[in-house]
């Protein structure tokens, strides 16, 4: 099979040391281990399709690997499986600034469509943490959120056309020019989402956007969590919002201690909330900060420096959370109505198990979409909390995953989220484009009993 | 199998009386017609499912039927069908202010879900001519767009929730009350546009929208078609575009001659554009008017007595359209820059074929969705032109169906929007799903060969 893949891709494209395969088969937490016979790293789409013809005649599972930043143990290997990796899809195609979309292949950065964008004079809709590694084809696959859900909408909304190898070894090339389009299924949107399960994207189109003219941050203090979401509830429909994050005011006085960054306001909760239009809206923010019932002065942003220091109390997260070790980590979707009850059990939950433990929420309130953080945790003792808060999520009228997919973590708990009539069907189609289930394998359905 | 299907649903539900029946099996236009052996009213999802299980096990074909407003033979029986009629499914829940959104069965009129919406304090995002009669499961089935598309996207944006009967007789729920969800594949996306080939809908959630507080309409002239377009490609980009809407100046001359409505302005090609927000509206559009090239002075309308009247130059076309017979109608998609290029060509190509036939252009221009509809055309000459029609489409990188789906009429044209390798995955699906074809037979696909 490797003599034949190295046909494919040529044979400097065919890894097999065992250090770089051992290295790239956990995730980046350390807590998932698989195994890989080899890494391949095909160059266009046809070579993507020639991979998987061949590891489908050869009975091989294969794992496709992006950016693996996955926070659901995503991209590791559990069949000895040869590993697929897009890192070599990296061409970025000229930004059609009539139709605002570029084309790019599946490995590129999050942070070079952005470049691309903005040196187009253009904004992408989707911003994360994690922009500098994560590929947009892993990001579709798993149909990422992040910064901009709120008014762009999750990946899946900036596809506008698609280049899928199939398991089969076929090539599917949805390259429509129109914006409006209804002839027959939406294929594009059942292979976002799917986490690679029943295709690779090797190619996107993407939206892009006019950059707002004028924009106005603001992070205000709350003493409750239940006054904050009625204000973010309330900000969730203004026209021109364009963030609004919920910050645990614990998290910004360890950002405070172990950072150096003195939070903004005061307040036990804190709320970041961005206008942007193309006109101003400083006195329009202000009118709506009148009408929610924060703790104190808001601290306001107009320029952009003053922005870049206001978004520090929610960019530190990404390191801050990690000063006790590695936090257990949590991505939940919510109904409104649901988040302070799921805030006060999930921490009662947590503490219950590990009294120490500091649990801390943050996230993108707009969707109810939210991390749960549990810090001081010890990882040997995590399985049983995860159980538990699944079952939590579930009873609150949750979703199990909001934003980072199912992956390996998450598998076992889909019946929470999906009913078995769903199940069946996805299983069902899935079969039909995958019919002997050798394409990411490990993710999304646990193994048939 | 009329018995078993009296037992699942009521004998009274059971309809065979020849004449319902070829009233039934007929197209709006009296084009398409075809055979029902049988007229079913279920009233559950689970009498859906328990309908559609008999006439699998019995060999029988079966055609969805909702409001039967389909231009393009949607619902139109081929085989002998059991036809299965949504119009008992009408209920209508209680609207959810808080998550904004509603629970309307498949039978449920757009008219009604309007009403309900508005009676809460909200608005529904789409809007067409249709809507006393469209209903909202066939609107889900072919993903309708219509008056509100730019601001608020087409039904599928609109669909949070869903309950579909599938073709093997079971009933997948997926009554999410969270916005944010990736838990696997977006199976609801599937059956919107799917045009009732891989289930049917029974039940939907419906996503509402807060009522903007301040709108402000124009309808502006233009001399070339160009200039329109410029225009329009710069308001669907403005936050908080409610409508864009293009109409041949011609057209409106007909209303004027026949209606007795003037057009609000004097243009070879008019614009309806409308802004709503929050806030006031009126001096922004102003602004942007300014920067336009019209060929006067706009008409504007700042209440809602203006406002109806400058809408009526877009709301009369249904019924002036018609004064010539039945027009030929064309709903097509193309790229913002190829629209000019359209609009001459298929003027040309139908006086071609029919000096004295008037080809009239209008349409959502914000989406490059356009309506073209061919007065004084024969109706036996039409297929020449239609197939024409559908070349020149695809010559301009455009789409055959934009927002009425493919149903019988367009399904021999459907190669010319998807590629082999797009249809045959897609045919795999359904074939997945359905594995006997027997579920709206007529539509979408062609007969295999």
């Amino acid at each position: 099979m490797l003599s034949s893949l190295a046909d494919v891709v040529g044979s400097k494209h065919v890894l097999t040391d065992p250090d770089v395969l051992a290295a790239r088969s956990i995730d980046h937490t350390g807590r998932y281990r698989g195994r890989a016979s080899a890494l391949v790293r095909p160059g266009s789409a046809d070579e993507v399709a020639g991979v998987l013809r061949i590891c489908r005649d050869a009975g091989a599972f294969v794992t496709v690997q992006g950016g693996r930043t996955s926070l659901v143990a995503g991209a590791v290997p559990e069949h000895d499986d040869v590993l697929l990796s897009t890192e070599r899809l990296s061409a970025i195609s000229e930004v059609d600034t009539v139709e605002r979309r570029v084309t790019t292949g599946a490995g590129v950065s999050l942070a070079a469509v952005q470049t691309a964008a903005l040196s187009a004079g253009l904004v992408f809709g989707v911003d994360l943490s994690a922009r500098d590694t994560a590929t947009v084809g892993g990001m579709a696959s798993t149909n990422a959120g992040g910064l901009r859900t709120v008014r762009y909408g999750n990946m899946g909304e900036q596809v506008v056309g698609l280049e899928v190898a199939l398991p089969d070894g076929s090539v599917l090339r949805r390259h429509s020019r129109v914006r409006s389009d209804n002839t027959g299924y939406d294929m594009a949107s059942l292979f976002v989402g799917a986490e690679g399960t029943l295709g690779v994207i090797t190619e996107l189109d993407l939206r892009l956007h006019p950059i707002p003219a004028h924009r106005v941050t603001a992070v205000c203090g709350f003493d409750s969590l239940d006054l904050l979401v009625a204000a973010g509830r309330m900000f969730a429909e203004v026209d021109g919002i364009a963030a609004l994050e919920l910050v645990d005011g614990r998290a910004a006085a360890l950002s405070h201690e172990h950072l150096g960054f003195p939070p903004p306001v005061a307040g036990d909760w804190l709320l970041l909330v961005e206008l942007a239009a193309d006109h101003d809206q400083t006195e329009r923010l202000a009118e709506l900060l009148d009408d929610a019932q924060l703790c104190g002065e808001p601290a306001v942003g107009v320029d952009a420096a003053a922005q870049q220091r206001l978004w520090r109390v929610r960019e530190s997260l990404a390191e801050v959370l990690g000063v006790y070790g590695p936090p257990l980590k949590f991505d939940v979707s919510l109904p409104l109505s649901a988040i302070c009850e799921f805030a006060s059990r999930s921490a009662d939950l947590a503490r219950r198990q590990v009294r120490d433990s500091l649990p801390l929420l943050f996230g993108h309130i707009g969707e109810g979409n939210l991390h749960l953080n549990v810090l001081r945790f010890p990882v040997e003792r995590e399985a049983d909390l995860y159980a538990e808060m699944m079952e939590l999520i579930a009873g609150c009228g949750g979703n199990v995953s909001s934003e980072h997919g199912v992956g390996t973590r998450k598998r076992p708990y889909l019946s929470m989220s999906r009913e078995a009539a769903d199940i069946a069907a996805m299983r069902t189609v899935k079969a039909a484009l995958d019919p002997t289930g050798y394409l990411n394998a490990a993710v999304l359905f646990s193994p048939s009993p």
